[in-house]
């Protein structure tokens, strides 16, 4: 994998992966498909809405349809019909929040499916082999993920954990033949809320050496500030030419936090799932399309955006399709907030290429949050 | 509205109907928006199947959002960005089938929501009145519809009763000011399963005289040999020249003997709930995208099919969408089946065009149905 830095605005990076389905401009917005679907939507909207990359779940996959059945369709491009790039995590953050975890040990995690219950064991090999399985262009190292509040010494421990299993993960990827897809293995920086953890985590992830770095174990309920100053401490220790990708994390604030502080990649359930709870982004911050003020409203839910949502339905209409139970309304509405952060991440790079991402990250915040995200950061930019 | 005649293939019509939002070709078959919205699919998705009209309920949208947020939009065209053709029902069918009716009387329905249990009051002159609200391209008398089964003598008063209302109706569209958009007022035939109330009820429906006909009280559990006894009847009783629309059928095999004794209109639910539940025509019949033996099947569901499901997708990542209960997979089963139903008219359309209609319907029964379908009425075409 390639990834060549455009431009550097103060931190902001702009930037360009190169996949093995085509590049990836950064900073960049990857919509979540959890189950090699991006909730209520079609490829042809995602490529539509420009999305160069998204997220697949390796523990959803694993689980059904299996991984034997995306390799018999020749991996999960060809299985979900989408050309563009994939990126899979490891499990191992779903291992943690959805499943039934019976031990952890060095050697990996045992744990019970949410659907069935039945038992599994996920080692970093077997993260390897099945994501090699899926054939994302992206793939992860297994992780131990902790609660938040936890004390220092169960970080250190999941700590240094996630370290064993980032060189036992690389140590497989080296052993798949040369004629493999070829896949780029990430490393994920662990720590918890502890600066020191954080520095020493980033300095044994990055000794072993990965092709892109990941940011694991936040947006867990810390406060924002702590966000961004974990995000600052470790864009500064990482090696300025590999790719960024700050996981979890994708609400409009956080990820222009993120990009001031050097992030070039992120994603997030928040905005899809937020949409079919009648939730959407508009310039001057969220709105519920329940709202009964929206009934007579003949305006499209945002006036500045080019949305397919915004450019052919009324606000009256989606209300009515909310009220009515109609899949079309929870459809619409991810399409405007997907197409929503694509947008905030391509005016972005814009501004970074012409030197005043702050001003324009201050400006949009202004709008959007009425002042209230401005400066929660008490950091130098 | 001008109705032209194409072509009679024996009974078989091919025509065209000039409507204020296009001309549609006939046969055809109208998918269901019930709420202003056809489940799950967008506006764009149906006009790129091709279809020219569809239909929607005026006893749903009468309640939610009511039709006052239908006025405010300018008609329901503009309210769900559709710009064909649509047809509303009067709302009589949902009143028997979904609300709890309190009292009938010549005068009208006294009901209470399916929704809250709010109390509403439904005469032929509300049912006009709401349509025109509304706006449909094409609009239904108010009829009573009566269960299965019911005795000669409630049948009577219920077509009696019809034939007073359809007159009501006539009479309130005729007060209508000519500056109101152009509407088309069907006249709706009752009389149960017994042919000489439904004689009687096509001479007196017609003797008020109405651009079009439609056969109301069919596919309500009688026996196909009796449904198609029906139509056959009631064909040679109305005028050559109106079009004649066959209310809520809509599955391939009554949709073809439909056709080949006259039937010029149909409509039906039943394809996009069954694809909400995984069940999708195809040419050998029926099909449950949830059966184990998809699990690896790289094929489309369809070989023969052109639709944007067959076209992009394999019955493998359909039964995995169904498996995890995503939507996608209710959308792409809705697509195919709609599609399926518009390409069939299509086709069948072409076939009488070219004089060999009843070929074509023998030819698809056997094949779609092994023959069960074949000869499954004694009459003469």
């Amino acid at each position: 994998m390639l990834f060549k830095l455009s431009h550097i605005d103060k931190k902001a990076r702009a930037g360009t992966l190169v996949l093995p389905h085509g590049e990836v401009q950064t900073p960049v917005f990857m919509p979540v498909g959890t189950q090699a679907s991006v909730k209520t939507l079609s490829p042809q909207e995602l490529s539509d809405m420009k999305a160069e990359i998204i997220l697949a779940n390796a523990y959803h996959l694993y689980l059904s349809p299996g991984t034997d059945v995306i390799e018999n369709a020749g991996g999960i491009h060809n299985f979900m019909g989408w050309g563009k790039n994939v990126l899979t995590d490891s499990g191992g953050f779903q291992v943690f929040s959805l499943a039934r975890l019976n031990r952890i040990s060095d050697e990996g995690l045992e744990f019970q499916s949410h659907i069935d219950g039945s038992f599994h064991f996920l080692s970093p090999q077997k993260a390897i082999e099945i994501q090699c399985s899926i054939g994302a262009d992206i793939i992860m190292t297994l992780d131990q993920c902790i609660e938040a509040g936890v004390s220092y010494e169960e970080t250190l421990e999941a700590m240094n954990r996630t370290t064993l299993w980032a060189q036992l993960c690389a140590d497989e990827m080296a052993k798949k033949s040369p004629g493999m897809p070829p896949q780029n293995l990430f490393g994920i920086i662990q720590g918890g809320m502890f600066d020191s953890l954080r520095k020493i985590s980033a300095e044994k992830i990055t000794s072993i050496g990965f092709p892109g770095y990941a940011i694991g174990g936040l947006s867990v309920g810390e406060e924002k500030p702590v966000l961004y100053r974990i995000i600052d401490l470790l864009n500064s220790e990482l090696p300025d030419k590999k790719p960024r990708y700050l996981m979890g994390v994708g609400v409009p604030e956080d990820i222009l936090y993120g990009i001031e502080l050097g992030i070039d990649m992120f994603d997030c359930v928040f905005p899809t799932r937020a949409a079919r709870n009648a939730t959407v982004f508009t310039k001057v911050g969220k709105r519920s399309l329940r709202n009964l003020s929206l009934k007579y409203d003949l305006g499209p839910l945002d006036g500045e955006c080019s949305c397919y949502t915004c450019k052919n339905f009324t606000c009256s209409y989606l209300r009515h399709l909310f009220k009515g139970r109609e899949i079309l309304g929870l459809r619409l509405a991810s399409i405007h907030n997907i197409h929503f952060l694509i947008n905030l991440v391509s005016l972005s790079r814009k501004a970074i290429l012409e030197g005043h991402f702050s001003d324009f990250k201050n400006e949009f915040l202004s709008v959007y949050s009425g002042g209230r995200f401005l400066n929660i950061y008490g950091g130098q930019f």
